[in-house]
């Protein structure tokens, strides 16, 4: 057999043998090396270190304590679980197995039954034998004709067999008798995976395609050091107290029942609650800055989108017209932006009305992937707090700072403070990408930074990130799961203007075209809700609060009057109060209240009744006091006011 | 031939020769009778008093002065129109003649043209002529074949001649050498039409088709006396004040534009602050009363209202399903009940939830024909004021108290006064057709009818009114344009929690049914607002008003910055001010306020700027009167607070 020739990370070429192991290539380098080797990394596909290695090409060794040294780890860990689940029950099939830099995950699919959550210590346990016995993992190359008869009438290891043969040939890892098909670049013992962790079962489809049989995926980690992996499971566990899908159920927020509507959430009572208040403050922000709000329809002629482009360049993510006969095809909108340009339209505008600020919150539908629907972060029916304002180019610079402004205002109001700007442009090296207008281009990008400059705003500038039709400026945050999102965006947008021919009469009396700046401060009710049950880990501030004042009387007999007062009193101040009367034990009703994150809770016993106070205690603190009801009152009312900021 | 045998209405039977005219058979009862006879009517069927009568049966004499007797005196008048236009154009056609209480109208096709506005004077003065020649109008009979070669090639006379033919014959009203295919009784001569008026032209379809030719429809009206005439006109000039959609038109309040979607109206500026009002009042009220307001998708699987029985009975309102593949139909929701039935059953519920109250500002879809489709009052995307109360059986009379009071409370925060109560129960007599519970009907029913009269309010009985699924309350009221409408409902429904299999925990620890009771207080946010719109005459309430307050500085230089001084105060205390400073004469501004129905309009001078004051005109006062800006905050502020019901 030929020589395989490989380039080394410093550009210097050696050869060796066909079969060369990743080992003995790393000592060719040096021994120190060779020790910490996990991995041979050629042309960017990782091999075991103790695998046949049958082509050269670009080469790099990998050393345990790197990012692809923890994946390598990971699938040894992986490859160990399979063995101990043959070790433990019979019948498993494996689909499969993937490890990565959040940890691995081995599909399993237990004849008929399956593998629970309550099986996962008994696996563990049988993992840790197979590590502590240090058991030999070599690699083992079959035929595809042998691997095939290896795999028998196993339909997953068959379609993964020709998913992964390399020239004819596959390769598997031994542990012992048992072989796995290799599925990344393992370890030489099992005895290196002293650290993992099964975490959780759910199901998934094999091949992620809904109308493929459902396996049990296993999910999983493994870490070199131990302090690493209670780090990551830490982590995991602060994911898991902010997932507002966990938050939501816990708080009775909403819900989804792919049944009745998948990506299409059902806001309970106390969500709902939340959203109002949320709608509502926004509305009252927007009027007061000049905003002119409006209803518009979600339905309309199939022609809109035609000719505001939608149909052309989004109608993957549309739904499907609805054929209503004489050749009317109604749609459901995927943005508010045409209709706010009929409300622009209607009348014919004169340069003294700009800028001319029309805002919504604009249902609107989106035809979102089934896999990629999550709790209220991801539906198919959203309402966006949704804006649109038309001006002058003159205008550009001064309107975009008082959206700004505004904008930032609103994030103090809501306590969000871990956000970036990120301002996109056209790429100057291919202008004729993009919206055919240099001046405008060159002005309105020069508005959009001075602005922000002027307010001495932090910002990154990300050049060829623009959109066909305008520059724009992204506001940017993180979920709990640590996803990066986009909370805010004000976009510039040349091209609508033209397509729907808009105008306003100039103070020549001539007429002139339009500037549209699309803009959204909170984005939708849904994902907002979502990140803010995230960020207050469903503690939300008193104004937002579903439920603000706890009313707990001692005795229900003796104080439950004053209880009802106390919260009659409260509800006069629209304050969102209820009394907890049910013959449970004081320390049960306390939790309980806790346990609903509200804000307040009132005690009230003869001495409460008797100098018409109660004893408040606020939400996460031990301690309470005494005060008159008055003063608690005019303190919540506070609170509410200030937006619960807590501030001087 | 044979004779013909009639029967008086004293029950006497006589008989007459073929081919007598009515007049005759009036004579034969009296000759004062015969006078005043303008019609024979046999069997339901209206005859001119001079056209042979062919066929026996119930003969009533109808007189000059009745109901029926007003549609003979128009139908005559329609004639007359015909052969005006006919005298005053050539090629003209004319599509149907319709008479009744409301007036009558032509429809006509004039050759690629149309007969315009401007054209009914002329045509008018045409009809004067026909009627002072005092000509008279003969019958004439006319075989199909011979009628069809009068029509020669004209389709729509063909098509009446069809429709209008009895045993092969066709009659016409003959006058002079006019020969108008007979749509009805008409009077011996023109002379009797003295008191016309030709209203209007719009156009119609031809058979109401929208896929037939339009043809142009002259509306018009005739009475026996001037008065009767001028009063009718009177009404009509009222109607057509009120009418909402002109209102809707001058206020700026909403639009609808078919191209873009018939049946789906854009709420501008104007009407929005509106609608946003009364959503918050109407929220803001439920939840006060115990109501859990929730967000629940417009969309679902079709799945769900097959569950629910729309799809079977409903369909033909409803939108077409989307087909989203894999099976997955979605569907827009044609009411909200099947949702809020997925919010109870969410939860497993407890007899100490009930009465459970599930509202929301519900977005539904129905498909409306465009023929019916007006304004805001019939739309096909619409916003209801919805609620959903599930009770036990024995707490039916309470929670339909609790509902008819709120509702009756929310009438009186709006000002209205004019509606009536209907009970709608099932037919004692065929109670197989109903729900199949016979103990549940007449304690619900018992229990609706005793709250009314706990309650001291007035109410009709329409037995065999009620649904299938239950009996339930109507409050009725009218339109401007005078139709019945229906402004709420309380409906029992026994049916649904049986369909969706719902329960509740007793105190018993076993599973019961629940009854549901579907309210809505003010109906949809569309129909509502065209319903108050025509109530008030566009002259909204200052609580409503989408402009409260205009503000007028006498000179802008000089008054200008005090003048958004004032309006800057009002708004900080959420007054909707705002400033006039156009360099227009102040007579104009101040009618232009009125115009836009503004409640309060302050014109400020020097003694307003010198002595901090305005000096305030209330909408449809001639007289102002001077006031400190602290006074009139207060005045106004009071007037909101207490939905300007202008009580002590």
């Amino acid at each position: 057999m030929a020589d395989l020739s490989f380039e080394f990370p410093d550009g210097s070429i050696k050869e060796f043998a066909d079969a060369v192991v990743g080992e003995e290539i790393a000592k060719s380098i040096s021994i120190s090396l060779a020790k910490k080797a996990v991995a041979a990394k050629v042309d960017g596909k990782l091999h075991s270190i103790n695998e046949p290695l049958h082509k050269g090409g670009k080469l790099e060794i990998i050393t345990k304590d790197s990012v692809e040294g923890l994946t390598v780890l990971r699938q040894t860990a992986a490859q160990i679980l399979k063995m101990a689940i043959t070790q433990d029950f019979d019948n498993v099939q494996f689909g499969e197995s993937v490890a990565d830099v959040d940890g691995f995950y081995v599909d399993t699919d237990k004849a008929g039954t399956q593998i629970t959550v309550d099986e996962l210590d008994g696996l563990a346990n049988s993992m840790k034998k197979i590590v502590s016995d240090n058991l030999e993992i070599s690699s083992l190359e079959l035929s595809v004709a042998d691997a095939k008869k290896l795999a028998g009438d196993d339909q997953y290891q068959l379609s993964l067999i020709d998913k992964l043969a390399v020239d004819g040939q596959v390769l598997y890892n031994q542990i012992g008798d048992f072989k796995g098909i290799s599925e990344g670049a393992v370890l030489p013992k099992t005895g290196a995976v002293k650290i993992f962790k099964l975490l959780s079962v759910a199901g998934a489809y094999w091949e992620g395609k809904s109308s493929n049989p459902m396996l049990q995926r296993i999910y999983a980690t493994a870490f070199n050091k131990q302090a690493e992996l209670d780090e990551d499971l830490k982590q995991r566990q602060e994911a898991r107290d902010r997932d507002h899908r966990v938050i939501g159920n816990q708080l009775d927020l909403f819900f989804v029942d792919p049944k009745v509507g998948a990506g299409l959430p059902y806001w309970m009572p106390n969500g709902a609650t939340i959203r109002r208040t949320i709608e509502r403050y926004i509305i009252d922000r927007e009027v007061a800055n000049g905003y002119q709000h409006v209803y518009t329809p979600v339905l309309a002629n199939l022609d809109l989108y035609k000719q505001s482009g939608h149909w052309d360049h989004y109608r993957e993510d549309m739904f499907p017209p609805m054929d209503m006969g004489d050749g009317e095809m109604l749609e459901l909108r995927p943005m508010n932006c045409p209709s706010h340009i009929q409300v622009y339209k209607h009348h014919i505008r004169s340069y003294r009305e700009l800028p001319l600020r029309i805002a919504e919150l604009g249902m609107m539908h989106r035809y979102e992937k089934s896999g990629a629907l999550s709790g209220l972060q991801r539906v198919r029916e959203m309402t966006l707090n949704d804006g649109h304002t038309f001006v002058t180019l003159d205008q550009i610079q001064e309107e975009f700072q008082k959206i700004l402004k505004l904008m930032v205002s609103v994030y103090h109001d809501f306590d969000i403070n871990d956000y970036t700007f990120r301002l996109s442009y056209r790429d100057p090296k291919n202008t004729e990408k993009y919206f055919d207008d240099d001046e405008m281009w060159n002005r309105a990008q020069g508005m959009l930074k001075g602005a922000m400059d002027e307010l001495g705003l932090d910002y990154v500038e990300a050049e060829g990130e623009a959109a066909f039709y305008g520059p724009k400026l992204d506001v940017q945050t993180k979920t709990a799961l640590g996803n990066e999102e986009t909370l805010s965006t004000i976009q510039l947008d040349f091209m609508l203007p033209e397509r729907f021919d808009l105008h306003y009469v100039g103070e020549d009396g001539q007429e002139h075209r339009p500037v549209m700046i699309h803009r959204g401060l909170v984005s939708t009710m849904e994902r907002f809700t979502a990140y803010l049950t995230e960020i207050y880990k469903g503690a939300f501030p008193t104004w937002l609060a579903p439920h603000q004042v706890r009313v707990i009387p001692v005795s229900e007999e003796k104080h439950g009057a004053f209880a009802q007062e106390v919260s009659e009193k409260l509800r006069e101040f629209n304050i969102r109060a209820d009394v907890d009367d049910r013959p449970e034990k004081m320390g049960y009703l306390i939790r309980d209240a806790q346990t609903h994150k509200i804000p307040y809770t009132l005690v009230v016993g003869d001495d409460e009744v008797n100098s018409n106070a109660v004893s408040v205690r606020k939400y996460g603190e031990d301690d309470s006091k005494s005060e008159s009801v008055d003063a608690f009152v005019d303190e919540i009312r506070n609170d509410i006011d200030t937006y619960s900021r807590n501030e001087e």
